[in-house]
């Protein structure tokens, strides 16, 4: 199960990274203690192990890690995809079995860890977020962390959804050159693949964007206000998680740990390219919200001119006629108008000349 | 007695920090001066004293320093706990004990001060906040300052609270490594201790932001706005306590005193990403607070709407027809209409035709 | 065909760059995959050689990119332009040709691809937008490119429009010292005419911001804000394109490559200086706009005001006397005035006294 | 006479800076040209001398410098205390009794000069903004500056009010280490004065926003804006005082002016601590600000809103209701329902439901 | 000519400085081609040299620069004023005669180029804007070009207003040191007037937005609005034209050409720290102004409270009492209270009944 942003309207989670930091159990903790933040909503852990070089690959599935390690050949690069966080203690035999350092396995484990690289010298860990647009529940985050050894891989999901189903029919097919690579340009694939799919979700905020400007300029309602409050709100989120990438996936593309070849560098910095384009679009959607916002307001403020001037209008013309009709109700014995022959159409004249008087002045004042 | 942020609605204090500085008795003291510039609300202060190594630990508690210096094993590792910060003269006598600079002493009793951390060579001086969070009363703010030296630290609380109680029981029962380690490990504890509990005070701002946007979205009134306005007074206290916080944790953990090990120094980076997770929150929140004062803006603005047009309708349609009853509710002798058999009927008539058009009018500009 | 700012009022899309980064093709493919991300609106792409030095120049025009090579000629500058992006098979014959790297032909086929500056050591790739103001239909933008070698430069268009017009007269003509000049002049002419261009928008921009203003302090509507809205959005995809800009000609310009000669990073330089100023420019406008727009606001709450008054003062004059008039239209047997001679005007004086009494009232307030 | 922020509601002068400017005379002056800038409101002088060592204090008051300078003892430290800026003449014999640089002196004279440090080798200039809190006037600034020589100092004061009372007491009375220092520990206790004072300005600020706050809560009017724009003004006024403050002291504290010594400079690294936290105190008071003002906006459009509801509540119950009355007003002959018995109190029942009718209506709008 | 800053109320330019770019003109032209881009009112130019040393000075004024180079002394200081801009071709001749750099020359003549000092090695370039505020016009712009080399000083300036009169004076007076300092000295006292200038139209600044905060306070109206909206548009353009001066100005003054003395780099320090101040004015005066803004906002929203009340009030009491009226002036036969002596009266009482309920409500409501 992924986590969600909890926002059907009008219901919406402030808590998205800190409902789940269960901060609670982890104060007074000793440094390193694995404690699974994310939704245990379900025990299953998948994982599958790909090795392989350019001639051939072989492939496993289970949910035992000795199995997996069976299929672990040091002489082919060895691609381990866990499935699932919740069974901490497996986790913690992976730590063991690639000598992982506690603090590491941690970060795996805390699903709202920021965006990071750090490097162990034998290998490299690198986390980051992935977004699954659920239309009509907004936006689901992902952490999915990965560790880059000399000849392995170990990739970390939440939840079993195939992230990656391409680059594996690409592995398993041997179309394109991955085959033909050592592990970092894996590493790349995974990274590129990632932040490539920033682009669809960048594309659904547009859309939105553009669907709510419409409804402010066609018919803003409440309803139109707690839409874009909830694209509000997943703006922060993205950028909470896009931003740190910029930093982490620099430094990965300038490491000189020599698990890094020059050539995936090169291609990792296009990958850094990349996330500054994100970057910038999300600074770009948030100055086409906040515009929005003032549309909104501006529109509403319109709205309530054109009401009140009808009433204006309307109030302005019939209260002086209304109090002309009014004196002639009046009931006095000597009201000496009331026996005139001519006094009846002389008061609808005076009238007319009222009401013709005051169109003339609200035209003077360019209500219509 | 702690400190309060004064935030009981309505009544919320500016004066946090600047009321208690004492500012008056200050000016033109020489430097090192201690005054206590806490809430001098009860004189007792508690100490005690954890002398240990790997093998055993000595406990003393007592309200008399040289007692507790007695179980000061200078070939173990020793921890005093000082709780209560109003008797001056007492921290002037420690400061002696473990010879200390007079700014430091001042650092210590003066509640305002920001967090930070200053290394003295043979120690280093660390001070912080703890926060409290009253649900009722808001968050209260605790200043903690520690000392770490060769084989002791030092640690002073405003308040007698147990905040250390978790770090005890493990030192007493010897559970985990923390028995194993240098003091200044024990020093790392207790400073992730303070920052993990952050969280907790962070997932409790998310909560009533929550809460404050599900009022919004509901029935927001003035009693809304002044719960968004402790909000926001909170956040900038508390954003104004944990900023200083990355600068000086960052310091401590680049430290090159040899005080520090370069294990503790890994740890303390840990604590340190924390800290900036803690920012990128209070930033978060800082902008969903905005997002939901944007809101109720709105809110209020589109209610104003509706009155409006509830009056506006109600009026347009009657006011016209009103008129009419007033003209023949006139006393003009000479009103042909008045005796015709179908005048009253015609009239209904008319008037309904009037309600109509307006209706259509009303129609014609989506007023419903 | 360029691809538009779509701006025609009302309808305005968001997803100027999303909308062809055709991202879900993207994902998974392997790096330096080439895929048009522009309107494929037409397969027609024109190419041109211009193969010059002092004395003469050749120039032929093709379709067919093995005629186009028969007029390179290695011992003089040849500027190849290809007008046409949509025939990915072609830009990497292109590719081949000249050995260029695939990421960089895949930047020249990213329409949505920021500016940016890239050195291959034995040539130099530079990308930047065009923008081409249709005042109809808002600003529209185009992805041009440059490839800079020894003896030769390639220039990418997305359509066939002349925009380098003038620099083929002077070439041709051999006006100027463009003849005389090395490959890295004509590439700085390139730089230098699209981003004296910019200027042109600028004035336009300025012209648009003028006019609303005028309109703003005349009769704003909510027409006004929706042209308000669009020049917002012109402008924030504008400073997007003009921002990276900055650091990519910085970086030109102090390029060590032998390919750029001294004089020519003067000139550069000179062209930074404009990017410069035009960046400041876009500020500036920005800060109008939002001037502009506070000023809509609180004309609208003055236009409020001023209605709120006619109604109130129309109201509270005529809802007294009409009560009046009210009276004295009861059907009491016993009411002693109404039999009184005096009476009638005697309540047209009362009256009287009212509405003077009223207007003294609204005089004091200063409502007119 | 001390120049005024002129705070008094409603009038608040903006010209704080630029009214005593005297741009106009300083145009085309040569550099140096010692012109006092501010208000030249008496012509009195007063200086008087202290001349000291640890043994004795020797005490001299005179208007005539010949006289100060008898008193003058290079053996010993000297401060010399000026009050009173008016006599141009006698700043310029200063100047040339201790050879000073006349940009050094110009700064002295203009009291619109930022806060700033400057070291001349064997004399260090200071200058700084001294603050009186008149809580009926606002805030006062009055200029003070420094020269610290080998055996002197010299203290520039804009009017003679005695501001350094608590250190001529312990300097006479040889209270504290004071004696015992050299001058620039003298110089260090000025400027730690002068910015702890600084801490009681924002203590009556603070509670000045508690107050506004309470009073936007309780019943926010005209003039509780006026007092929010008049300390709005205050804080800007003030921020632009203290922030130049931050570099001059840290300059200070990282001189290698011999005439500094290691203690000292420790010293004004804690004032340097100090001002660090006045500047984020006052950052926190324009957030607090703003805030304060967002609540007003808030707080006036609620009102509005309880206002608009009453009216439209009357309004739309009395409306239909009175057209009822107003049919069974008219004249008509042929009214059958004017018969019958039963017509008056089922007119009554009628009114009645549309009355209870209404109610309801906004009862499901949430009216109350 | 001058250009003007067009603000008379309510037009005002936009294309301050974009409307005289002639950006379509300089499109495709060659680096350096001179094209004079400011209002071409008049094509007269006045020339004048000052030849000077110590002893003597010499004074020639012509509309013919070889009369003028006829002045001309290389073993004195020579400084050449050129007052017009719209004769290019005379630049042109300038320029050779004095070995300038073509895109020199281009920066003399393009109005809008923003400030900034360039060293050349053999003469330092230097351009600087110059205000004029005329108060009925708003604020004017003037560009003003220095060259400094070995011997003499070219001055450009766009009109023949006379800004350096004071200099001149001085100069031919042999007033001040002047005459006996080299040229940079004189380039120095130039920049420094041109600077002490900022301070008047910084003090004329300050004073409109006094009289528009007293006019916001006391009655603000849409003419308000405009003058503020025009005083935003001068703070804007101002900005822009000080900003960069920082940088310039700094750089002149650590310039380590040896065509700058030491005790001249001294004095331009002293014109640095006067530009910071200008800026840090600029900054204080945008802030001022945005508080007139929100200050204006929330007085217009009281204002409409204030007016709603008084329409409230008056309704809300009128309404219920006229309906009283209009049930007795209905003409049922059967109304029994119609016929009782006392009902009169007591519908007097009646009525004074609801208007005391109605006005302890709006008393209980806080509305007087």
């Amino acid at each position: 199960m992924r986590r969600k942003l909890k926002v059907p309207i009008p219901k919406v989670s402030f808590r998205r990274f800190s409902e789940k930091s269960k901060a609670d159990q982890l104060i007074g903790q000793a440094p390193g203690t694995l404690i699974y933040t994310g939704k245990k909503t379900t025990d299953k852990v998948e994982m599958e192990i790909f090795s392989y070089n350019e001639e051939e690959i072989h492939h496993h599935r289970s949910e035992d890690l000795s199995e997996i390690m069976q299929g672990f050949d040091g002489n082919r690069i060895n691609w381990i995809n866990i499935a699932g966080l919740s069974k901490v203690e497996l986790i913690d035999k992976v730590g063991q079995e690639f000598s992982l350092h506690n603090l590491l396995l941690e970060d795996i484990l805390m699903v709202d860890q920021r965006p990071k690289s750090e490097d162990f010298g034998d290998h490299i860990f690198f986390t980051i977020k992935m977004f699954h647009d659920r239309t009509e529940f907004g936006i689901e985050f992902e952490h999915i962390s990965f560790v880059l050894g000399k000849n392995f891989i170990l990739s970390f999901q939440e939840n079993e959804e195939d992230i990656f189903g391409l680059l594996r029919d690409r592995l398993v097919n041997s179309y394109g050159k991955i085959r033909q690579k050592k592990a970092d340009y894996l590493f790349y694939r995974f990274i590129d693949t990632i932040v490539d799919n920033y682009f669809l979700v960048l594309d659904s905020l547009a859309e939105k964007l553009e669907e709510l400007e419409d409804e402010v300029m066609d018919k803003p309602s409440n309803h139109t206000l707690q839409k874009l409050q909830r694209i509000r709100k997943e703006t922060i989120y993205l950028r909470r998680s896009i931003y740190p990438l910029r930093e982490s996936i620099n430094s990965l593309s300038k490491s000189e740990n020599p698990l890094m070849e020059m050539e995936t560098e090169r291609f990792l910095s296009d990958v850094y390219d990349h996330t500054i384009q994100i970057i910038e679009s999300m600074e770009t959607y948030r100055d086409l919200h906040s515009g929005i916002m003032d549309l909104y307001m501006n529109m509403a403020s319109n709205k309530m001119n054109e009401i009140m001037k009808v009433l204006t209008i309307m109030s302005t013309i019939f209260i002086p006629i209304t109090f002309i009709a009014g004196i002639y109700g009046m009931n006095f014995q000597h009201m000496p108008e009331l026996g005139f022959t001519w006094a009846y159409p002389a008061v609808w004249v005076l009238m007319l000349c009222v009401v013709i008087g005051m169109l003339l002045f609200f035209k003077s004042k360019k209500w219509f």
